[in-house]
């Protein structure tokens, strides 16, 4: 049997998984690649480290060039994170001649076109599969299985760590910050979990799916982004009174005047296949033009689902599929325009969600009424909860509305009017409503 | 840009479909093919039908022989439903040197080592995409994005036809005959519905996913089946009542002694991913010893969805994806043993549902209790109703029995024993439970 040779850089918690696969079950990626999958180095950092992966004498190696300079490894699993030096390892990983597959999605999502651009010049191929929801394929499954069709919209719960702390705190009605550190002792959070709870994680895997979805070419730092650090637990209950779950969810939509991305907590009515989506899960609907609505639910972070990913990508680089879709989609190319451009954010329509506290007075909502229909924003459904009778009166009070669709541009408007308006006490809480 | 001639065999709502994608949306074929999928002929058995699909001059013909001739048509989408002549095209397409996408199950479930293995010896490709599951790129899914998985176990709603009946006489209370009626105005259901709704279409395509996930080499018509036609409305009321809805689902679990295979209509509880699947879509769920549980739900059958995954096929061969996958993967290879071997129906194990119809007499219940309880199945709830106090006594009454686990041999052999009791005045009835 014929024989690929491969290296893994970064021996961290995904990487130790793709040793494992490897060498654990080579009959399995033999099968599927029609040659062994040889493990013939294993670059770390710190060779005295313990490591949950027995490897085989020689195997490991604190040298990267021990790998750059082996020309029989012809495929190597690129797992450092970050940016420095994930970026110039990948560059000298392709200079020497080999095909990379990664799971940095910041890497791919800061640099993706000079990586891509270099690799195409030097007719090598990069894989990502395990950058965008870990073990969910939603890459191939877009760039490949739906290839027929226009997508027209993609949402997501593309971050495991925000959704975990959603679920706990709206089911358990935990405070945001215990729920980060019950998270961060499971390992489903990092020490610093700032790049998941604030959004950035999710924008930066949205501006990938938007390039290969859309032909979007976008900086991941331009998409509307808000994250669920600032979640107050009351509006997790107004929410669950209303009919919905708050999800922080992770949209591209498709209109005549262009693609509108966002990344932001919102309220997605219970029943509906998002809203199901709990703790650590990912999950993606994607409308196609001939398929229709396509949903994907599984496993978004974790060592297996995400070496599994990375080990799809392997076996499919050693067949020689991964060149061929390299080759025909040009991915991530400067030489390329973009096929769609972004839609001023304040012309997408929706549906919202405000609270605010008002103080218990004759026309404070005729007052906030008033500034919404001034906006053209019609009112769908109002809760005030006054003190109870005979009880003592409260001051302020909770006020929720939920309005019909209006703009972004609206809704924000209205909220600064709102904000300004004396009745209204503390800061308005505006989320996003999905239909 | 190089170009890609392609054939359509049959021109019915797929194929139409399928043509329609190439000519409307040339764009988008190419960007994903890297090259022009031009549509050079579309064979059909009578031209002068009305068709909905708007084909250039020169390219709707009779003569199949035409495109075996031409040879710069290197891809053919087959798209004749049936056994024959369907078997004898596809061999002479192959013959003539082309590529084949096909949307036949049937097909496939009947004569797929001997169309493979031609194929194969001519070094030639079949992609079935469209076979199974319709929209839902099951077959990619499972051979190539989780192929570092070894598949434990893939339970699926596979037949659109069925959930949408089951799903209607659940919500609506309809009756089978009405409902499958409804179908077939809406074109939900063939004139003769036999196929589907008797599991027959869910046993072929699971014949498929086994050979795909487990390396099963199975004859579809040994599945253990049971369809939805016999469904009483009773069982969907009482499925309700103890928090499930019945479905008609495809399993495929795989245990230390053999592979359980099974298409029967089962109770699933309510909240759970495949509970909540509705009319005409289809779902699966995948377990990966890596990945873990991934989730798929669309639309399993339709024009244009199945159109989505042809068309899908149609670029992956022209990008040559098609051919690498097929020589690697030994799909349905007469040379290749099975790598798993069919348990034993009998030894399976699971929860069971028994509604029976028994006489209103004291020891009635505690009879069919000691049945049970002699093939060691334990009782997990009963529901009894007796006539209103004060109505009219009813005699016989209905009693649904739900039990713990036990073996599919222990169950029937207690259903024939409790059908056997001279309280027991209708046929039993025994649907299994998803845990």
């Amino acid at each position: 049997m014929e024989k690929t040779n491969v290296a893994i850089v970064g021996l961290g918690t995904v990487g130790s998984g793709v040793a494992r696969l490897l060498l654990d079950h080579g009959d399995r990626t033999a099968r599927h690649a029609g040659r062994t999958m040889w493990l013939k180095k294993a670059v770390v950092r710190d060779l005295t480290r313990s490591r949950d992966v027995e490897l085989p004498d020689g195997v490991l190696t604190d040298s990267l060039q021990e790998v750059i300079d082996d020309d029989e490894i012809t495929v190597v699993a690129q797992l450092i994170g970050g940016l420095e030096p994930a970026r110039t390892i990948m560059l000298s990983l392709l200079e020497s001649g080999k095909d990379i597959v990664t799971a940095n999605k910041a890497l791919l999502a800061e640099h993706g076109a000079e990586l891509f651009t270099r690799a195409r010049e030097l007719g090598r191929s990069i894989a990502f599969e395990a950058s965008v929801a870990g073990g969910i394929p939603i890459i191939a499954n877009i760039s490949q299985c739906l290839s027929a069709n226009q997508i027209g919209s993609l949402e997501g719960i593309l971050n495991g760590t925000s959704n975990f702390i959603v679920t706990q705190m709206d089911e358990n009605g935990a405070s945001y910050d215990d729920v980060v550190r019950e998270a961060q002792r499971l390992g489903y959070a990092e020490s610093d979990p700032t790049m998941d709870v604030d959004g950035t994680d999710a924008a930066q895997k949205l501006a990938i799916l938007a390039h290969l979805a859309f032909g979007a070419t976008v900086d991941w730092s331009q998409i509307p982004r808000t994250g669920i650090d600032g979640l107050d637990p009351e509006d997790l209950l107004y929410a669950q009174k209303l009919g919905y779950r708050i999800k922080l969810l992770a949209i591209a939509h498709l209109a005549n005047d262009g693609l509108e991305l966002s990344v932001s907590p919102t309220l997605v009515p219970v029943g509906t296949p998002l809203a199901e989506v709990r703790d650590a899960y990912n999950a993606i609907q994607v409308i196609g033009d001939a398929v229709g609505p396509v949903f994907y639910h599984g496993l978004g972070a974790g060592q297996m689902p995400t070496a599994s990913a990375v080990a799809a990508d392997l076996i499919d680089t050693a067949v020689g599929r991964t060149r061929l879709t390299f080759q025909t989609l040009e991915y991530f190319s400067i030489d390329q325009p973009p096929r769609v451009k972004l839609r001023d954010g304040d012309t997408s329509r929706g549906r919202y969600y405000f609270r605010l506290s008002v103080s218990n007075h004759p026309g404070t909502l005729a007052s906030i009424a008033a500034v919404l229909a001034q906006h053209e924003i019609s009112i769908a459904s109002v809760i005030q909860h006054e003190g109870r009778e005979g009880g003592p009166q409260r001051d302020p009070v909770p006020l929720v509305i939920m309005t019909h669709m209006a703009t972004e541009g609206q809704a924000k408007a209205a909220t600064d009017d709102i904000q300004a308006l004396a009745s209204v006490t503390g800061p308005v809480v505006r989320l996003r409503v999905k239909d």
